[in-house]
Order: C-alpha cells, then sequence, then structure tokens
C-alpha cells in the first residue's frame, strides 16, 4: 500500500488534485512495490537494463481528490508477458473510490544508441525470488 | 499545436521524460486550444462551472523522449457527447511518434459540496462560437 | 515533522532529487503546520484572503538526496513581522542534515483586481487560537 | 532567454503559479544556455562529472504568475569562484518584473559512493570555448 498525503501545491486552480500527479503517485506505488524486491536501480544493475518504463498507462478519475485527503493507492500485479507486465491500481479515500488506473510497463535496454523493450522473464523470476527472501 | 522543449528537470534517473509530466503537457495542449476560445477560467464563469476536468485519461508511449527533444504536441476533438468530451492527441518529434493519447472530459459543477459532471452542451456551443469570431 | 519518502520520480538524470521538488516539499510541511491550525482553506475563507503566499525563499543544499530516501523536514516559525512571516526548515535523512531553508510569506488580498500582501497580525492570532485548542 | 507559457497546471488553487514551478523554470532557463555551449549531458562526460547541480538556491518573487502569462527569463553568468558558479535570474512579463532569483551551482563528482564539488575552472572554460564556435 502506497500512503499519499495530498497537499495544497498538488492541487489546479479548481482545488483539486492535477491529475499528472495521480499518474506520479502511481509511479511511486509501483517503486515502493519494487523496492522490498530488489529496488528499480539495482535491479537494472542486475539485468543490464535502463529502466522498467511505461508502454500504456490509463486512469478512470471516480471522484476529485482534494488537499488534506488521505489517498491510499493499492496495487495488484494483472499478467507477465513475454515483453511486458501489466499493473491494476486503485486509489481510495476512506472507503470511497478515488480511481482505478492500469500501466503496462517494458524492460528497456539500449543497444547501439536504439531504446528497444526487452524480454521481461528474468525481471519477473528476480522480484519473485528476491520477494520470497 | 502545442510546442514542448523537454528539460533536464523532465527526465527521470533513466535520463528519459518522467511519464506524469507527458499528461502535463496534455493539459497544457488542451489549455492552449481553450485560450483561443475564451480560456478556461473565463469559461467556467460564464458556464457556473468549477472546471473541465478529466473522467478518463490514457496514453500510449511509443519511443523515449529526452532532454532537448522539441516536442510538438497535435490536438483532435474526436467527440462531444451528452456530457462528455474527448480529445486525442499525437505527441511527435520532428516525423517520429513519441506518443497518442486519449482523454475524456467532462464539465464539473458543484451543488450542495457535491461535485458532478454537468451537460456539455453549452461548452461546446461557447467554444464554436468564440473559436469562430 | 513532514515525513517525504523520495520516490524514482522525484529525481533527475543525474540520479539526485530534482532541486524545485525540495521547495515542493517545504511548501507541503508549512500545510502540514497549517492544517491543525485551521488549514489553509479555512484560514484564506476566515481572513477573505486569497492565499498564504511566497515572497521570498531560499535553500542550502548540503547532500545530494537519493530514490529511497526518508526525507524529515522540521519546521520552525521564525519570526512575525507586520506583514510577513518567515519560516525556518531543516531536511534530514537519519542524522544527516540534507538542506537548510528560508521562507518569508504574506497574507494575499485582492482588491479591485489587485493582488497585495495585507496585514498578518490577523493569522497569526488564529493559529495560535486554533494551534492551541 | 528563456520563454515559458504559464499554464493552468503550473497554478494553485489561489489561481497563481506554484512557487516550486519557478525553480523548475530557472533551471530550464539554465539548461537553455547550457545548450549551445555543449549541454549538461556532453559536458558531464567531457568533465567526467556527475552533474551540475545546486549549492544554493534563492528567489525574490515580486508579483504573482498566472495562467496565460508570457514569462521571460533572462540569465546572467554572476560570479565564477574556485568550486561554483553564481547565476542571476530575472522573470519579467511584458515590462513587469514577476520575480528574481539566484542560483549557486558546483560541478558535483562522485569518487568511492561519495558525491562531492570539485574544481569548476574546466567547465567555466569549455562553456566559453563550445559558446565562441
Amino acid at each position: 500500500m502506497t500512503h499519499i498525503e495530498v497537499s495544497f501545491g498538488d492541487c489546479d486552480p479548481a482545488g483539486i488534485a492535477f491529475y499528472p500527479n495521480i499518474f506520479r503517485w502511481l509511479d511511486k506505488a509501483f517503486h515502493d512495490w519494487l523496492r522490498p524486491r530488489g529496488g528499480h536501480a539495482h535491479l537494472c544493475v542486475e539485468l543490464d537494463a535502463l529502466g522498467i518504463g511505461l508502454i500504456d498507462a490509463k486512469a478512470q478519475f471516480r471522484r476529485p481528490i482534494v488537499d488534506g485527503d488521505a489517498l491510499v493507492i493499492g496495487l495488484t500485479i494483472k499478467e507477465w508477458s513475454r515483453k511486458t507486465v501489466t499493473i491494476e491500481y486503485e486509489g481510495r479515500i476512506g472507503n470511497a473510490l478515488a480511481f482505478q488506473a492500469q500501466e503496462v510497463r517494458g524492460l528497456f535496454k539500449r543497444e547501439n544508441g536504439d531504446t528497444f523493450a526487452a524480454e521481461i522473464t528474468a525481471l519477473k523470476e528476480l522480484v519473485e525470488t528476491i520477494g520470497e527472501k
């Protein structure tokens, strides 16, 4: 679970959390999940990768988030495919659903100046192994 | 067309534009489009609305965006429904497609402390009238 | 005390927290302080003010802040003058000093389209009264 | 000169540019200045440095910046010392002064896991040589 205390500066002139910040919080939730499983920096060194980056992201906003809200973000790994991992998020304030979101991420490597999505199996094995310790 | 000069601070430790910034730029493109059609603040006063906010947002990232890139974002109003407007975006660096994205926005009003999506026809008429001047 | 879990997306291509984010965290620390003393929105309504905004801000960065750091920000109200309040901040990671910072804030009001710094005594009294409850 | 088109999402619930964004724009102005002089990434490779980062930053805010403002930021290199460079900024909207700001930056290197400010003369020579071409 990732806990976000929404602050004044996260909100726009309508007094509502500026929506790109919600994606910023999803990214934090993903890195929070990654941390006890090795952490982004360490995993990238291990896998000779540039990053575990975004292929696709989407969110459905269910109710406005405002200054002072205690937002809790839950994360579910939905599916590993050959080159992608699909992650689902749910943001709640108390019992109320604030948003649902999905990310598709890849394991990006760089070769001869090109960035490409590599096979992701090695990452899956690594996070599962470290996570079980 | 919205022009973004991508800077160092827009990028993450992988040296790639941090993806929530791409949504920040979509929002700028929408407000750039709105400006000659009245602008967000003026339209909200006219329509007694809180804001023209997000119901749904998604993006498909096609290639990494880096420090120094000159990003050009095109916007197409795809569809007006009774309570929503769907907007499509395309981000290019030179001829290369960097991302495609879609937003569904509503006209949010507040009544008795509740925020809700109102009928959006009045906004459609207003932006079309002012835009034609 | 304000607690910040520094995340990947807070950092720049050098792998260090992008410094404008540190000012974002100072602002959060100020609003965290304000919250049990009425909170920004409520105090602004009470005082017919636009905001408790910045006149001056500065920071001295002592050591780099990186992904995964648990940053703790302490706040001290240094001085109330007729039209300003001076706030001092100290950011620590464990025992190590990460930064020191100062903000000078005013109570901004709007009259006839002009924004100006009003006398701040009423704010001082209000936060002290509510804070003591 | 760095040109910033201030947008809705740069502003806070008071309708005024959230002040950490002003520091974000200073950083962009610095990187814009660096670009024709080699650019941050290239200079860091040349000098075996981690980054040209912040030691100290301050700003004096003179008038509120709002959605739609065309902000122009001027930059002056004030002084090179042995380990620092001092940069002054001025932000204007039309003829009106919006802010003044100063940054002190160092050339950061990493050795045995420690980050430290190295002598900056080599950077001075490099930006002056490339800038004269």
